[in-house]
């Protein structure tokens, strides 16, 4: 495992994201690091990201997945290029779909696991699954489709 | 339109979802209605609903898809049944699975406009597909597979 997470080496103007961002102090702030050839991420949900008493709020749960997943399709086109994740824009990716299959309700107040497996890499596109489990129990599976930020979503550094 | 949102028909013991619950203070509250045989909700992101900066986070719009979804799916349900949105505990869903494309980035700083519409109804699961628009422009496209809650998520009332 990586001492510093994927999230924390994107470029500052990259880092504004709401579920990842390091510098969006509302935001979940997740972290994803290498854990062999898979990725892994661990979210404790705050005791208002409620669906049902007792339960997590499937919205919260997608977007961990999200964000695991664009970390995870970030981290695994840098390593395929054989380069590393910093200031180089190629690797960094947003969302063009998202699935979650609910398994089980999650429960409230214990910390969730995702893991995540690279698919298909392509010049632009990674695809990700992804598994949230919580007490070792599958909760939640999903699968990212990734792209690279295409160029018009590029800000200009030290504008944001 | 009806004058009151699906989501303040749910009874209190359902309604302190973090997407759409009137009693999470943390919560985005969404809002939807009957618009003919659609269904509609308008949210303004807040600004740290960011993604890249400009542009608003895909685990929001999941959210608003997911929560417009388990309410259109309820709304309908109450609607084929003959019946009104309230206590009926038959008329409270969760989501099975969710779908999100986004079409295009979406622009933060803007109400979003959903639209949801009723596809399968059987006994326990309502189908519901959904877009989410800005400026009049399609920038997500939503896909919910709701089921009515199960018996052992239920609350006890008053315990929540």
């Amino acid at each position: 495992m990586e001492p510093r997470a994927f999230q924390d080496s994107y470029p500052s103007e990259l880092s504004h994201c709401y579920g990842c961002g390091r510098l969006n102090e509302h935001g979940l702030q997740i972290k994803s690091y290498w854990s062999g050839d898979e990725t892994v991420a661990t979210y404790v949900p705050r005791p208002y990201h409620i669906a049902i008493p007792g339960y997590v709020y499937g919205g919260l749960i997608a977007s961990l997945i999200d964000c695991h997943g664009t970390g995870t399709a970030a981290a695994a086109a840098a390593r395929a290029a054989g380069g590393e994740l910093g200031a180089d824009p190629r690797f960094r990716f947003v969302t063009a779909s998202l699935r979650v299959q609910f398994v089980r309700p999650t429960p409230l107040g214990v910390p969730l696991e995702l893991r995540g497996r690279v698919g298909e890499i392509t010049a632009r596109k990674v695809t990700v699954t992804a598994t949230v489990s919580a007490r070792g129990e599958l909760c939640a599976r999903g699968e990212v489709v990734a792209v690279q930020l295409p160029e018009g979503m590029m800000p200009q550094v030290g504008a944001a």
